[in-house]
């Protein structure tokens, strides 16, 4: 198996132990190789290269990974100022791992943001009130107050459609995905990754280098948990929804609450919960009734 | 809910949704916060503070989170060089969300860590070979030879005993676990944690700070995927086993063949992948034979 690909899956020799058999053959596993995002700022007298991340994605939709990251991490605080997103071409021999970005405005280019995650301080040092005023200070207050709502119905039906359009997953079983969908529950749109940030981060670029952001009539489904993250990238893009297969953690409920977003988890074919923004969601009005049951069965 | 906690789950106002029925309930979500490490080192006349990281995490293990990152990101060279693990004095009102590493010894600090990661150069710039080589600079060349394998039915059991170990899973649906098993199977250790670097960080940060390490002779389980990252802190903290429930990356498999450790995956009661080192997986010679299948099966 070579190291350096760009193929999103290769195959490797496994052995195979199953229900009394053991097998050895040739079987699919996701690419994960590290690129770095640089970013070129004009400067008196020419241009800066600001060196901004290593991170450990799978190859493909590169440049939209890299736009993505660069914005929704408030480096690059408006999209639009960027001129080129391309290869590093200084790079020998060229392996494609080395992006760079070139902003055409400087005032666009947010220096402190590139200890800022790093190095969250407050009174209280750091903690998790303090991460969500660092969101707020990136020019995120609330999400764009949309029209977008969705189908109880149509929401259950999403992490099936999101599967469907996975084509890694389908071969390696080892890579998250992100999509984009309609007030119909459509994906119109869908990105891959070994990690979760880097496919919701594709998701948001493929908007960014596309002129569609802020995506205020779009929401997100993620194959995994959500987390502060996950809410904090979606929020910067503007999406008002976010859906997850998975979990919510603690950050991620309180997150959505406080910026207006609607949160599901748990969501598969035949229910969800709903942790934040109910009054997106159309058709609940429609079910049986409303129980209250005192020992809960896990949603999962 | 509370924002900031010391517990590792809390409860939550939610709504679900569930084959027609809609209800309103009390639910349990995981914690998650962020913590941030500082590095205390003796310099000429007193001493130097370094801040390290920020890292969302569960609350709870804080020391261990801490010894663990230092140790397997290559800051701290040698974990009996840690004096001291605490939470922060200086940091007003206290919340318990930054922890400072104390060195008695200014040999153990590789100050080049701080950037290496974030800046991983080479010939290439950057890929998956130099990845590898980073690896190799923190002084980790292939993990120690010792004398641990493991009965390939003992393995299959490896993640239902993982998952009886977790109790933040058990209310919440949405937290990563990483246990050290031995050579019988037996979970010794278990930690959770929202991120699955930070369960592994823990295990190891616990081996570190009762002088454990390395731990040759102990396996690492992990509930979720595995990677190039899980792989090094793995190799780190010199276990020769990954026993993987999700996928392994490409990488993580040309890290386990590189650093001579046996890396299982899709691991379960019925079944496992075996993508290297199968030497130390006893027993799978009593299977009833090997068979070559044209077309795979996928294993998930």
């Amino acid at each position: 198996m070579a190291t350096i690909s760009r193929r999103r899956a290769v195959r490797t020799r496994v052995g195979r132990r199953r229900r009394g058999w053991f097998s050895e053959r040739s079987d699919s596993v996701a690419v994960e190789e590290p690129m770095e995002v640089r970013l070129e700022v004009p400067a008196r007298g020419g241009t800066r290269e600001h060196p901004v991340s290593v991170t450990m994605r799978t190859p493909g939709d590169d440049f939209e990974l890299a736009a993505g990251f660069l914005f929704t991490e408030g480096v690059v605080t408006d999209p639009r100022a960027l001129a080129d997103v391309r290869y590093c071409r200084e790079v020998e021999p060229q392996e494609y791992n080395v992006v760079t970005a070139t902003l055409r405005d400087p005032g666009a280019f947010d220096a402190a943001s590139l200890t800022r995650n790093f190095y969250v301080t407050s009174s209280c040092g750091v903690c998790g009130k303090a991460s969500l005023e660092s969101v707020e200070v990136m020019g995120c207050a609330a999400v764009p107050d949309g029209t977008l709502r969705i189908d109880e119905s149509a929401l259950r039906a999403l992490p099936d459609r999101l599967r469907t359009a996975q084509h890694v997953f389908e071969r390696t079983g080892g890579i998250h995905a992100a999509g984009l969908f309609d007030a119909v529950g459509r994906i119109v749109l869908v990105r891959e990754d070994v990690g979760r940030h880097n496919a919701v981060d594709k998701v948001v670029g493929a908007l960014a280098l596309a002129g569609g952001l802020p995506g205020s009539e779009r929401g997100l489904v993620v194959s995994g948990r959500s987390s502060f993250e996950i809410l904090q990238k979606a929020a910067m893009a503007g999406f008002p929804m976010v859906v997850a297969v998975g979990a919510p953690s603690s950050l991620a409920v309180v997150f959505a609450r406080r910026f207006n977003m609607t949160l599901a988890g748990f969501a598969k074919a035949d229910g969800f919960n709903i942790y934040s923004g109910g009054e997106r969601i159309a058709g609940l009005e429609g079910v049986s009734g409303v129980e209250e049951v005192a020992e809960p069965e896990r949603g999962r």
